[in-house]
């Protein structure tokens, strides 16, 4: 999402909240052709990373930026293990979130705002999908030329993602013919969310297969460097910064 | 819902045949205001009745109409215990599910379709919210003298419903508010359900008061004669046929 929600249209903010408060909370996630599902997220975005996900999140090494930190849960992990973490996300919700849950540094802010007044990362993690908040060929681009600016010399960015060529189901692949019939890429999802009377504005999520991945850090300033893990569609990447061009 | 629902638009039936089939299935509720939520049915429409349910349920007494039977729950558990049971639903997916799971006469039907075709009846039930299925004044007025002409001298139509006036949640109480301002009553919702590409049409669902439904019956040759049980806003009720005028 691009830019800072309100109280108006923070779904996400507005299910994290309601969970942290003891409310059942069902974020639902709506396509832009009327598929809607309850998210992935749910419960999990407050629970503990597992095992596997540790290991993923270890790779973040010094100081690091969460991008779409959420209700805090990896940036938590980090900061109990001796990071310096700031986590930014446009949800004003889920940064309070965050707050209470003991964030030390979380700030309401779009990755397509990323600038030096955060200072300088070793580290960016887009964890559990975010790496789709790169939204599209040309955002990605952009964004990832200004986290190329906000990490110092060798730092790196790890990222999880999916491949949306491995679902086996047919609503997904007509979806993404369908993008490709617009010119967007197949895993181009335009999407909104939903919880009970609030509704985000439509954003685009970008899943990549590998393949694609590649190609968009062509001219950005990083380069893959590691698949860490991989679990059926899903995997983690280490994308390593190249020098200053 | 007022008629057959088709495979493209049959959105509750088909998230009862994914569960069926072991695939995850959350049937979403959207109200005409865009609030969404998740059903409170998901996983207990395949539940056998909890031991209050099952007495309620054992207030239906001999041949019995099950209006809205869904995955066949009530059905499945009256006909265990002897009962002759007629399932019928508005979703042919629905109905297929139930005689998947052994509902022995089950039918793709309106209970605004009920007719001399099924027979007669001792007993109709309308359990597990089922009876917010009279849908308006005005609609009720016109099922319950068509179930009184489907049910033997004597006979009995079991419900549950929920008093919309006690929830707490301010969102709901704005939407009564709001149905009032256009003559509707407080707590006829218009919904419809959504899972994943499938969309029901719009419907109307009636909440009642207990006051709201004795008015309602009022000249339809039915009578409220018992609250059978009731916890929070949720109550259950026997309502007795008066005799022939």
């Amino acid at each position: 999402m691009r830019k800072a929600l309100t109280t108006e249209n923070d779904a996400f903010g507005h299910a994290l909240m309601d969970h942290l408060e003891g409310r059942p909370a069902h974020e639902l996630i709506e396509r832009s052709d009327g598929y809607l599902d309850v998210s992935a997220g749910g419960d999990t975005y407050f629970a503990a990373p597992t095992a596997q996900q540790a290991r993923i999140a270890e790779h973040a090494v010094g100081r690091v930026l969460d991008v779409g930190c959420g209700a805090g849960r990896h940036a938590l992990y980090l900061q109990e293990r001796g990071r310096e973490v700031v986590g930014i996300d446009v949800s004003p919700l889920a940064i309070e979130v965050c707050r209470r849950r003991g964030v030390r540094h979380a700030r309401v802010m779009s990755v397509e705002e990323v600038d030096g007044s955060l200072g300088r990362f070793d580290s960016v993690v887009m964890l559990g999908n975010n790496l789709a908040l790169l939204g599209s060929a040309a955002r990605a681009k952009r964004i990832l030329k200004r986290l190329h600016r906000a990490v110092v010399p060798g730092g790196r960015l790890i990222g999880e993602t999916l491949d949306p060529y491995q679902s086996g189901d047919p609503d997904h692949a007509a979806y993404h013919a369908e993008n490709r019939s617009k010119g967007r890429m197949g895993g181009q999802v335009r999407m909104r969310v939903r919880y009970k009377k609030y509704r985000s504005p439509w954003f685009d999520y970008l899943f990549l297969s590998r393949d694609e991945l590649e190609a968009v850090l062509v001219g950005t300033g990083w380069r893959l460097a590691e698949v860490i893990a991989e679990s059926g569609p899903c995997y983690a990447v280490r994308i390593e910064r190249l020098g200053d061009s």
